[in-house]
């Protein structure tokens, strides 16, 4: 493998002027992509049109056919190699006109949307409420006291993780799976509380499913402050009833596409390293964070490698992926796709982890390949985005598949790589009306382009 | 010295089992106090006191003295070993009711606001106006250009510097010494440009000076925006005139005080650890990144050293310093009468560079200092503090003269530390109307005050 090689290189070399030299010619390389990214860089730009312009896109919506057609006709315009589109199926969810929820004695209107992929109500649900501290509670509670109830998840963040992906990943089982679990107690409805370490009045929504299709019943996000209201309330009156209405519901698939553009590699155009984030987004706020940073980072690379007048080795591919949000078919049709052709991939990475200030990446690979790629750590520390974190998950939800689903891969030796921008404020805006381009910072984004640039870089010459 | 055991002992004991025990001692106590101020810190409600309750806080003013008293009485209530306050005399300069400018022309209201210092302009002066680049463009453009004149200087920041306060010091220059300079050539007003990356509509203020007593011309800062279009509209009409009007004008100084609040060291109670931040701020916006967070990190840093049980070796002592902004008559009081005491200080550290997230540290110390502080990297990579930056300027204006200042420094040994927050937003909001509150955001103000704790306990315990 060509990363022992450099490893041993790398070793070998390590006080020779030789060395010195390559470093130098990699700190001009880098310093030049950051140079172009923060000085006439065009990601913020791009953001702004698909947020302003397009808005939130989810999948199946026409909103989602307007992305794809600003994407694919944005890659057209860039004089880059290959453009082109692969279609997938995708799930069409439509949130509806209604969702409302109240507390029946008072009146009182609590702030909440409906979870994605969610039953409706058939009218108004009025029912007792009664709490579970996330999954593992219902089994306590038991059948007595949820049967013809709303469950009200209320696991909240943990703020003691400092890394807020892992206080998510900690109580998000109660969205996904928590109207599945509650049913099977005889449960009529979910309210969840929203994946925010904040207390606000925003609910945010996200993704849900039904482990039997016989046992469907609606859910949706409550935000902080009306969960905690709704807990103290429930303390006072544990009689105390909400009504519930949602007209969400679910229709046919549709087509789609994920979109697609490369530079053929000079020398190895047969090996790939695919790039990308999600071009759709959930149907609330406008997708800036989630996931318009990860496809302006993608776009960016692009432009940064051509106008710094870089010849990649090997084929960079950006994807620009459809329907992460709500069925994950863009990246899986994709890793099927990837397989009929044979291809063989160098690596993939994603940004789908928001457009704030670059810290690192997270990488899935081998020792040793982890081993050489910590050799560019120096070389990135100026930059700020120097913290590389061994990876047990992968990189992506769009781009795992193409080396951890089993049915799928076909090179288990690629490497994944997720970037890694400071969590801090991600989940204040997560699938939340909040997530609007006015809450990305230029600098910052700009900082996310230039950062996986310059790995991408690195990863093509010493891979 | 102490801390070249300590790095003798960490290469000794580097494979032992000891010193594994000694590393777990020490990330145990590290994540009990970010779980402190991660779990129920009080920074951001005690932040939010001094911004909404107080407000802005300029030296001299009544909006200072409340500050004063607000920290006297919250660090009183701490149940520390010593409060007290030490006199400090300020500067008090007075903004007046009106500061306007516009374009004579058309009418068009520009957005300035006077240079802390300015003398007002009595009574409207109207006058043609040259664009000077930066102090070096003066030269060339020569007393003829200049005389009778406003100077618009318009040197930008760089967008290329990646740590943002670079791109400050670059061009600060234009905004301190920009009057004296432009008044040599015969100017009769400057307008500078706001010190930010943002193109927005807001002035940044900030302090200027007179080099010479007699050759006083008035000073304010102009948006970006505004400088840009008054750039362009006078590429279409250099004859183009401005006039401006500054009722501001430098009041006798008035008596404050620098805050003072201390835990003795259990084993050398006479060598002393200061943190601090500064109390002052400009008198628009609310001083919350500047230096509210510096204020409330140090303050936190005291509650999370008692509430965590630690007994620290030295005396930790936090000063809420006054007069940073226009005069650093606290920092150099302070440093005189710790001069007087004959008193010996381990270090001193500043948090004046924002409430954003933490990134690392800037330490200015001996070679052997660094490499020993450098040992303390692994146990802070957790929670993403650990760039330690060798810096050739300080720790903070308020704890230079402890050590820089020739003439009252006593120990040369001592070391200084700046934190370092993430700078990319830092310049939005500095020194203008949007420095408030709202635009601190909790768990990065709270992540600060841990990181500034975990250091201080690090540096008392192994120093």
């Amino acid at each position: 493998m060509k990363y022992k090689i450099f490893t041993l290189l790398m070793v070998l070399m390590a006080s020779s002027s030789y060395s010195k030299y390559i470093q130098n010619v990699d700190s001009v390389q880098i310093r030049k992509i950051f140079d172009m990214a923060l000085e006439k860089g065009e990601a913020y730009e791009n953001l702004r049109t698909l947020c302003k312009g397009i808005g939130h896109r989810l999948s199946g919506t026409a909103a989602a056919d307007s992305a794809v057609n600003w994407g694919y006709k944005l890659l057209s315009s860039m004089n880059l190699d290959t453009v082109y589109k692969i279609p997938v199926m995708v799930p069409h969810w439509n949130r509806g006109d209604v969702e409302e929820a109240s507390v029946q004695s008072t009146g009182k209107r609590l702030k909440i949307t409906a979870l994605g992929g969610s039953v409706g109500t058939k009218g108004a649900l009025i029912s007792e409420i009664v709490f579970s501290n996330g999954l593992d509670e219902l089994k306590s509670l038991g059948v007595e006291k949820i049967k013809g109830k709303i469950v009200v998840f209320n696991d909240a963040f943990d703020p003691k993780k400092i890394n807020t992906f892992e206080a998510y990943s900690a109580c998000v089982g109660q969205r996904y799976s928590g109207a599945s679990e509650a049913a099977k107690y005889g449960a009529v409805a979910v309210l969840v509380r929203s994946m925010t370490n904040k207390i606000d009045s925003h609910p945010h929504t996200g993704s849900m499913g039904y482990s039997d299709p016989n046992l469907k019943i609606p859910a949706a996000a409550i935000s902080t402050e009306d969960t905690e209201y709704l807990f103290r309330k429930y303390g006072e009156n544990p009689g105390l009833k909400v009504s519930l209405k949602l007209t969400c519901e679910t229709l046919k698939d549709k087509p789609s596409f994920n979109v697609v553009a490369e530079i053929k590699g000079s020398k190895s155009p047969q090996t790939i390293i695919t790039v990308g984030g999600h071009l759709d987004s959930w149907d609330i706020g406008e997708g800036a964070h989630d996931d318009g940073a990860g496809i302006v980072h993608s776009i960016e690379l692009l432009r940064l490698i051509k106008a710094g007048g870089y010849k990649p080795a090997h084929t960079i591919r950006v994807v620009l992926f459809m329907n992460e949000e709500n069925g994950n078919k863009g990246g899986e049709t994709y890793a099927s796709w990837v397989k009929e052709r044979g291809e063989h991939h160098l690596m993939a990475l994603e940004s789908d982890a928001g457009g704030h200030t670059p810290r690192g990446f997270s990488i899935s690979s081998s020792d040793d390949q982890l081993a050489s790629i910590s050799a560019f750590r120096s070389l990135l520390e100026p930059y700020g985005c120097h913290v590389f974190r061994k990876s047990n998950w992968g990189g992506g939800v769009d781009i795992n598949p193409l080396k951890l689903n089993e049915k799928i891969s076909i090179n288990k030796d690629m490497i994944l790589m997720g970037f890694i921008p400071d969590s801090q404020r991600y989940f204040d805006y997560h699938h939340a009306a909040t997530d609007v381009f006015e809450n990305v910072h230029q600098r910052e984004l700009e900082l996310g382009a230039a950062s996986i640039a310059a790995m991408i870089y690195l990863m093509d010459k010493y891979f």
